[in-house]
């Protein structure tokens, strides 16, 4: 064993590849330590979901993403625990020893409390969950080819998307799409575009971050598509035969959820408390308290700017953070001064409704509809990992578009399951 | 119901999609059947199974294929049983009578007599069956670099494929590229490129349907990529730590089995007798003996030339079969005498075993190396359905070509399973 320092980062997601990518100069052992092999570009997990993408578009192996970083191990494998005293990982298959430890890990979907929802309102976070829902939503529309009573077919034609938020708007304007454009013609006894689509928000509008103006943009854009938007009606129950949206009952064979996340249980390793949303605490320097060799960054952390206000769960400041705990290490390897408290430089948001339809916002101005969608295209494709993948993505949208076409309508199923057609 | 003829198809593989399409412009029902919404380009399914290509890039929805065939309504759905006198087909969701019945249900593989090995050594016939190899073959390497003893990291670094057919010479030509190429400098305390990858094929040679010269050609380029050959030794055991091959034990942590088919179970569904390999015989009209109305194609039949030769189990073979029935069954349906009896036009065969090598054999003449290897991908190409898919999958190939990359390296786990790393 050398006697460089060792760093250990946890999660090769944008905060923890960033941290790793940033100290490619250091002398230092990096360990990046993730239970899968492939880091996922999640912004466009949504794409996967609703077939338009396949999953190795959005994923790139993490060792051919730092194959000629040499002072960075890629580990792969499932944490079980981590000892802050004795400076130890443990995972499944064995230990590891670090100096300096970093948490990203990321975030799963939360039911706050309604986990038996989770089978009948599946979340999105995984490419496991794309392509999970990717079938749920393509069956739907078989089974309503074969429903027996016009209730049957009707329940399977109605998809109920559960939260506003970018992810909720992105999934919502693409099932409408695929309903109305994609599969127009496709189906013998029944019509696709007579499929329901409807969004329930609990908040009063729909993209709470973004300006009310931009919010009633995006509701509006929504609505041309077909999509019913519903705000302000808490969901009361949700079963395998449909929704009750405030007082309503609505039959629908596909609820999908993009209601909440909470934090990955990396609070429970370090033996910390989390907030509601299982999120840790963290110094000005994104260190937890008492552990200046631990950073958790990402949205495993709670972070705050240093004028109180929070930091949002976004990619860009997910990599902003992962650079800062990197650059805060080596200030310390190197024997420099600390670097000054991090804080989030936001460059703007933005979400995608449907074809030529966008919200964006920006800390000078916003914009939407035309204008946002290229914006947005050209923001989600520059930074896909791999320039292979930019090219496919960038062709495989522009056939859609002009072509209203899905490239990837598989309904696979697991091994040793059959489909429930 | 109308009163035209109903013509049900069973399978949407080459030989009942064939039969479809000549069909379009039939003055009858025909009803397309199939568990799958997609049709499977399979003599590239290996390319899933190693990483090169999406599942997507080879499928494509059947739904999509025949939308602008009116007449055709396609019925996703398990078939369970066929009544003959009756004509009726049965299913999970319900039941479908015909006049005319197409049975194209293709094969799936065979352990003769071995199933218990199919859990250490799965076959190759569908999407799941590829990305279930791709996850063996990816986590192989994983394993191998966390292995503790050396012994276990050689038998992860050991590949073995059964059977030196078209389909286990491609898998052991890919997944010798993958570890001297692909996956170099990726990892830091193994040389993936010490992976040993071990043909075995129990007859005298490779390729059987292939001349001498051609097979002893595959050998010596298989034998330049790093596979080792061994022919003439059969498989006595296959289990989790590896398999015996003639008298001696080769550990292995991945095994894969592309040493036999079976036809599907259409044969009990008939109440027919099938041959050794599961397949029905079929009349020189390719109908069941006493039922002119029941066709069997592709790799459910056992189809001879009139002159008695049998028909390969290959793709053109299928498409040419299914073309064949939809003729005879328009001549029926227009009053028009029965077409001459079915014959095979052989237009050649070819085999791919790696970058720049392929085998090529015509009914004229024989090809080899370089110009075998580029003829086998525009032939290859050209069928695939769907012109995105040929210009991405054209891509894809390029890129690979002039990189080595793979672009699908992803370690894809089942719902509520944990990856075993």
């Amino acid at each position: 064993m050398s006697d460089k320092k060792r760093i250990a980062i946890i999660g090769a997601g944008f905060a923890g590849l960033a941290a790793a990518r940033a100290l490619k100069n250091a002398d230092a052992e990096i360990f990046l330590i993730d239970r899968r092999n492939y880091h996922l570009f999640q912004p466009l997990l949504y794409q996967v979901a609703t077939a338009a993408l396949s999953p190795a578009q959005i994923a790139q192996p993490i060792r051919t993403i730092v194959r000629k970083q040499r002072n960075c191990t890629v580990v792969l494998g499932n944490v079980t625990g981590i000892d802050k005293e004795q400076h130890r990982i443990y995972g499944a298959k064995g230990e590891l020893a670090y100096d300096y430890l970093i948490v990203a890990t990321g975030a799963t979907h939360a039911y706050f409390g309604n986990e038996a929802w989770s089978d009948y309102a599946p979340g999105l976070k995984s490419i496991e969950d794309a392509t999970a829902i990717r079938q749920r939503i393509l069956s739907a529309f078989e089974r309503a080819e074969i429903a027996v009573t016009e209730q049957e077919q009707q329940a399977c034609l109605t998809f109920v998307i559960i939260g506003g938020g970018p992810t909720g708007v992105e999934l919502a304007g693409a099932i409408a799409e695929l309903a109305h454009h994609t599969l127009r013609g496709e189906f013998r006894r029944i019509n696709p575009a007579n499929a329901r689509v409807i969004l329930a928000e609990g908040g009063d509008r729909l993209l709470k971050p973004f300006t009310p103006r931009l919010s009633a943009r995006a509701a509006a854009d929504l609505a041309k598509l077909g999509v019913e938007v519903r705000t302000g009606l808490a969901v009361q129950e949700c079963t395998r035969e449909g929704v009750r949206l405030g007082e309503e009952w609505i039959a629908a064979r596909t609820i999908l959820w993009a209601a909440g996340v909470k934090a990955s249980p990396a609070a429970e390793w370090l033996q910390l408390s989390g907030d509601r949303a299982g999120r840790i605490a963290v110094q000005p320097d994104l260190t937890v308290e008492q552990h200046p060799d631990i950073f958790v960054i990402g949205d495993t952390a709670a972070v705050q700017n240093p004028n109180g206000t929070p930091v949002p769960g976004l990619a860009p400041a997910a990599m902003q953070q992962g650079n800062y705990a990197a650059s805060v290490i080596l200030a310390r390897l190197q024997g420099k001064p600390a670097p000054a408290a991090f804080v989030y430089k936001d460059y703007g948001t933005m979400a995608t409704i449907g074809r030529g339809k966008a919200v964006a916002q920006f800390p000078w101005t916003t914009c939407s509809g035309l204008l946002a969608w290229w914006l947005w295209g050209i923001v989600h494709l520059m930074p896909l990992v791999g320039f292979r993948n930019r090219i496919v993505v960038a062709c495989d949208w522009l056939w859609s578009y002009l072509t209203h076409a899905r490239g990837v309508r598989l309904i696979t199923v697991s091994p040793g399951t059959e489909s429930e057609i």
